[in-house]
């Protein structure tokens, strides 16, 4: 299949460069015949985006993803140096994104904090992404996805989650007057269900091995787009959304003049990892940075998809997560993009345990940055290398992802109790903690 | 009493342009005799912050705010038109505001979004203020009275306040290395509690009546310095704090490259109607803009002492408020900050019911941008007026101070049942709404 040019549209504010999708999987002649060079990817049109991976080099077993492949050399040669000057959002960044079809928000623009409690050479910066339209990183694909659903004229979004995707997913899908359905699990907590509701959402709660199936009904029965995954076969996600997750790299480039040695990433699907990844080779591609960092996926020590994968060399594995706090991230199913991304990039993928980053959210905080506790699994794997002896080279960003507000147990600590104004003793004992 | 120039310190980031302080208050002679010109304001030296108020003109029902004077004939030509290619945070702007000694957290720079729902001449923004540090416009004042804290050394900072606020004094007094001790009611809500103490607050609470005594306590005793309003005899608030929100209007002019007709703040004691009226004034001195914007207090009409003091032609005002979810602006007591703002630039003091903030919240979600209840005051503000057929002067900006999760009925909605994966027909009725 060769590549088609993107349809241009009147509605997008800047012109994509975006030319086609290009899949991430070997070539299944390649892959049967070791020590064969593997040949071209296989190459598809930009449209319509293939939610459910690749469907050349996919098995019974994977789901190859795909990627949005561009126009790169009709790049204005001043396009990075001239960034400020442009508006705020994805728009700033339009010609290496997707087609922006979907109203946005300002997404992106977050600030790179100095974490100076964790003295590093060349330093350590935070990457607060809690400063997103919906409080976290998932605005960032979002604006992609609900534009590829108004690219395909859909009746809708749906997306399953119980968390800060779904919410992103309904107030990208309200500000371009789609609907949205969220499909979470029948134990979501209260304030989510109220986040979501918020935004007009079809809030629908199902047991949790029930998700994905009624997430793929929603789409061929009711005609919604699909904004999560879509496959049971390991993990693809939708076609265009990493792409989002590009700007956290342009970003990170504009602010420090350079790309970091390391990126610690609060890694599940592994989305994100590989969107910063390919958005440091992009960068690298032309010439701006001369090496693109070690990719660090953070995940949680009671599963661990991505790690499993990478131990055994396979593209993607299933894991059966144990108990933890960090449900934003506690996947039993890996996707090959974020092994791409770590053995590219020669970064690693590490588990990080609860007490680590409870540990590392608490000097977050002391810090004046509040994440929930899977937004520091970035600040616990750093904190883990350097425990150990093992070298991080700098300068290091370590994302966060989301707000404190987004913690299921965030209620689950006693409240303080009232004091006696007139006790003026016991007033002095609080204060001195 | 002359003018003082300001202490340069080696911590201060950019040089300000702070000169001293002077009194908003009209001197008492002038006072006492009508028809007889108001004579020059009392002024006094920059330091300490005279956070009781004006020590001259105040009275036994008033305590008049001070404000900080600046050298503005020393500020670069091209300060406003070089705005971009400055760091972020209030170090963009630090000649004109009191001198920041605490480290930031690139407190500011939240986007303007169209409100499409609103179609009126000129057009209507919503300023997004959850996109700051700790998701609210507080931000920008205790990055002010913070470094201030700083600047005395003091052993911390201490604050009454149920929500935002306390938790921005936290955050900030965190960053700094400071204590922080927050008075709070006794009903506090369990996620504000927990929010407080992410950042190391300690946390005070106590009944109502009791938590501005016990917060002069702690300054008088424990040697704090205080982040909120010290004095029972009307509102004066700290003397730097409304610097902060100057940056609002900066930033407004920075996106449009003009001043608003009208803008629309949801008050509590005014000192963010203040800041953001003073930010035009001086983009005026500097004729950068040709107008001040018409500045609305909006105001819960469950309580109102602004609208009541504006009414009656008095400085200040008490009342006695009664149940309304817009805790975040819920005062019994104005200050005069709020009534000089209304007064020069024409503008108008609103009184917005629950029903009016609620429906302006749903409008705003319906658009992405979630706010708690008080946030939609602005909005309720100027739905108001249109609906009353009065002229809106555009273009018009309405601040949405904080994000959706700080609403304390947020939990009271109930959750959504769960719906039967196996019938569709079910799936399909709630996918209709």
């Amino acid at each position: 299949m060769t590549s088609s040019p993107a349809t241009p549209s009147p509605a997008t504010p800047t012109a994509s460069l975006a030319t086609g999708q290009r899949s991430l999987g070997v070539p299944a002649d390649a892959a049967d015949a070791p020590g064969t060079a593997p040949g071209p990817a296989p190459r598809f049109p930009l449209w319509p985006p293939l939610t459910g991976g690749c469907p050349v080099t996919s098995t019974d077993s994977v789901a190859y993803p795909v990627e949005v492949d561009y126009a790169y050399d009709e790049l204005p040669a001043d396009f990075f140096a001239t960034a400020g000057s442009r508006p705020r959002g994805h728009e700033r960044w339009a010609p290496l994104l997707p087609p922006l079809y979907a109203p946005g928000l300002a997404e992106g623009g977050t600030p790179l904090l100095p974490l100076e409690t964790l003295p590093l050479e060349g330093g350590v910066w935070v990457k607060d992404e809690s400063r997103n339209p919906t409080w976290s990183h998932k605005d960032r694909l979002n604006r992609v996805t609900v534009s590829a659903a108004v690219g395909v004229g859909a009746a809708g979004v749906v997306v399953a989650s119980s968390g800060n995707h779904g919410a992103s997913a309904a107030a990208y899908a309200a500000r371009a007057g789609l609907r949205c359905a969220v499909v979470t699990s029948v134990d979501v907590p209260p304030a989510v269900d109220a986040f979501l509701r918020a935004y007009g959402a079809t809030v629908l709660p199902v047991p949790t091995e029930e998700r994905w199936p009624l997430l793929r009904r929603v789409v061929e029965r009711a005609g919604y787009h699909p904004v999560s995954n879509l496959t049971p076969a390991a993990h693809t996600g939708h076609a265009f959304g990493p792409e989002g997750y590009k700007t956290i790299a342009y970003e990170i480039f504009a602010e420090l003049g350079l790309a970091p040695g390391s990126v610690f990433v609060p890694t599940g699907y592994g989305e994100m990892l590989f969107g910063v990844w390919k958005g440091f080779t992009e960068l690298a591609r032309y010439g701006l940075v001369d090496r693109v960092p070690r990719m660090y996926a953070c995940e949680p020590a009671a599963g661990g998809p991505l790690a499993a994968a990478v131990r055994a060399g396979v593209p993607a594995a299933h894991v059966s997560p144990g108990p933890t706090a960090a449900y934003a991230i506690d996947c039993a199913v890996g996707g090959y993009r974020g092994v791409v991304a770590v053995r590219e990039s020669g970064g690693g993928a590490l588990l990080v345990s609860d007490a680590e980053m409870a540990a590392a959210r608490d000097e977050l905080a002391r810090g004046g940055v509040w994440g929930e506790v899977s937004a520091a699994a970035g600040v616990a794997g750093v904190r883990q290398l350097a425990r150990g002896g093992w070298a991080v080279e700098g300068p290091v960003v370590c994302v966060s992802t989301s707000s404190g507000f987004k913690d299921r147990d965030l209620l689950a600590v006693p409240a303080t109790g009232a004091v006696d104004p007139g006790d003026w003793a016991g007033v002095e004992r609080r204060l001195r903690g």
